[in-house]
């Protein structure tokens, strides 16, 4: 009589089922910043690269290049479906009909450019470059992509049964997150972790065992196919990209619509989206800039801010301030909390936080990664961009990231120097990113 | 896209998988004690009955009466089949051709006979009643039936997730067990689970991963059917129904044959199997009385001794004497320990006789059913015993069994009480059963 063992479907699914699904497999702010782009920017051209930051891991020596090729084509053959599309015209949940049909009707032809691949260094240099809108949609499925194949490589190093091991501590550890977030009915959480999930089928699992077993508090997640295959909300506003690629271009123009881009990236989200996603990201060129940045208005009408580096509780201490010093309530506001989290991180600042500022979690790598085996730390960020034909001279220029925490600085050295007088940055606090 | 989650698979199975497989589902003693009774005691009836030793828990309320009905009736239905024969026929690590052709053919048209099934105090009082070969054969399956059922009752009772949980916790501690039994290379041991078994689905699993995973130290598994399966040795000699059995028939003839059946029973098993089975069990009535009645030779014949109750260390130290006064060297004789195992248990008897005996270990309930829930202990035992009309009156008569633990004493508080003067039990040890 034959069977089959173990958790042998959901390890089947890691060990050999698609790394990457359909077009939607993808961050929801992906989908909402494209939109932005192809409204404001539709002549930007983008090169984006890869950055392994765990460098002791020699990523072309653990993948095999043949299998990395295979999954990143498969990647770029992909094509929005009638389906996924019908579902981003039927999202309703930030704004009606938020998706306009000409955006929409861009998708539908949507293809992503040819990817350059070589090694360096027992490193994988992964490059890409065109139209910022599908070059864009290339970081999330590589990440993932390369994610999978090297947790692949280790899982197939080792025998069934410690590959079992492997699936039952993550659900373990899933099922005392689970507990314990229960312990805390207010508590309220979203899966941010696509790009560095430990395998697609493991995300699917996660999405659907929190969708059933916490209901209410689990709110939805940034990856728009689990969202949709498991009826959850799907979640996300924006990312730094937006406002390096838009600080990039302008500030050809010069320091002072440098200085202003990162303002004008917020009027125009509002002006396409309105309340419904008016989440801002703070740290892009630092915190301290932000909150000097950010109009009285603003303030008043945007429903909150994410925060993605740095301390938390400073910078949650420095939003109520800012509401306050503006005259509004904290409590009619949200943060966002996406850096690193872990469950401990989370119940800390939940509690801290209690009665003076309304907070939820965007949980990433700890939670759609927690299986025992350490993840690496990969990103895929914009490093230049250039405006076609019709409005400049066509030479790339390099961006700029600056981050509460030095250690994510992103850009040149003469570029950071710049930003960071233009943008008046003057703290140094380094930290060793944690995932 | 559909896929599958989760230890969903195994979770299938293990909620809607067949209890029972076939014939060779069951423990390879009962092939060779089959053997023994058709042999020389092709006239013996026997009723044997369930006692639920877990009294808390009101099986009757906990397991729907048609599921049972309908498993018991699917176990009843089965038959041996011609790969089931082939197997048998061609077992030899234990002997030549071990199985005659005479039985080989019963076992062909054998048939279970019918079970009486009522409801007592919230408990099923479940009977079987005929001839001893089949008779004998409804214990493990039935026992396996009740277990897989209840267990069923509560995982049916849970979320999807917390079902994943259970699977995942024996999942871990299968991996501790075999991480802890890697540390000592010589330890060997077999699955003596099958009657206790989480889940048919389970123990096969478990039966796998051991296979796979500690070869050379997993020596088998006492299920047939899994044994042939994975390509392991079936294990097992005989049980204290051999004993009960042939004791309470010659009771009937007064004390001394009662008194002389328990060695009637090691010489017709010698003439049967010769060294290859030469395990004797010897707590049926006590192993005081086993060491006085075990002759020099047998001492100097047989492989081995089996502990079944009692204190396992105090067993070995008379186990070692007895050798050694027969001036035989207990190295080259072998103990089987069998009560109740867990894993320290296992590690302590392992080092503490090292360099003094051979010792294995025949690991029942805590090694496939660990899995968190705990597990309810019941147990089949023949309860009376008759000759038919060729030798005898055809009244019934009662068995008795006395063992090591008082607290596992069988049988009629009369027929007790003889017995333990016929075979001289003075000890008063009693302890609740862990298992």
């Amino acid at each position: 009589m034959l069977m089959s063992f173990a958790p042998r479907s959901l390890m089947d699914e890691v060990l050999d089922g698609p790394i990457v699904g359909g077009m939607l497999d993808d961050d929801f702010y992906k989908d909402t910043m494209g939109q932005y782009s192809h409204r404001f920017w539709p002549g930007v051209d983008i090169i984006s690269g890869m950055t392994n930051r765990s460098k002791m891991e020699r990523l072309a020596e653990i993948i095999r290049e043949r299998d990395l090729i295979d999954e990143l084509d498969a990647a770029q053959a992909r094509r929005f479906t009638k389906t996924d599309l019908h579902y981003l015209r039927g999202t309703n949940e930030y704004g009606e009909r938020m998706f306009a049909e000409s955006y929409l009707l861009e998708l539908e032809k949507l293809v992503l450019p040819k990817y350059d691949l070589s090694v360096k260094d027992g490193q994988y240099d992964l490059r890409f470059m065109g139209a910022w809108l599908p070059t864009s949609r290339w970081e999330i499925p590589a990440l993932a992509i390369v994610n999978e194949l090297r947790n692949r490589a280790i899982l197939k190093k080792m025998s069934r049964s410690e590959r079992d091991e492997i699936l039952a501590t993550g659900i373990l550890r899933l099922r005392e997150k689970i507990k314990t977030i229960r312990k805390y009915p207010g508590l309220t959480f979203t899966d941010f972790g696509t790009r560095r999930r430990f395998a697609r089928a493991w995300q699917r699992y996660v999405v659907k065992t929190l969708a059933e077993e916490l209901p209410g508090q689990f709110l939805g997640t940034s990856n728009t196919e689990a969202a949709k295959d498991f009826g959850v909300l799907p979640m996300g506003t924006n990312a730094h990209e937006l406002f390096m690629v838009v600080a990039a271009i302008l500030s050809a123009r010069g320091d002072y619509p440098l200085h202003g881009s990162h303002n004008r990236v917020l009027r125009e989200w509002w002006e396409l989206y309105g309340y419904g996603l008016s989440i801002a990201l703070t740290d892009t060129f630092g915190s301290d800039f932000f909150f000097r940045d950010m109009t009285a208005t603003q303030a008043a009408e945007w429903k909150g801010l994410r925060h993605d580096s740095g301390d938390p509780m400073e910078f949650a201490e420095k939003a109520i301030a800012f509401f306050q010093k503006h005259g509004l309530n904290p409590l009619d506001k949200l943060l966002i909390f996406s850096d690193g989290l872990d469950m401990n991180m989370i119940i800390k600042l939940w509690e801290q936080l209690e009665g003076r500022i309304k907070r939820t979690f965007g949980w990433g790598t700890l939670l759609t990664n927690d299986l025992g085996i350490k993840p690496i730390s990969i990103v895929i960020k914009v490093i230049m961009v250039r405006l076609d034909w019709h409005y400049s001279s066509g030479e790339w220029i390099g961006t700029v990231k600056l981050s509460d925490n030095e250690d994510k600085h992103m850009g040149t050295t003469e570029n950071i120097t710049r930003y960071r007088h233009v943008f008046d940055y003057t703290r140094h606090f380094r930290e060793e990113c944690r995932v």
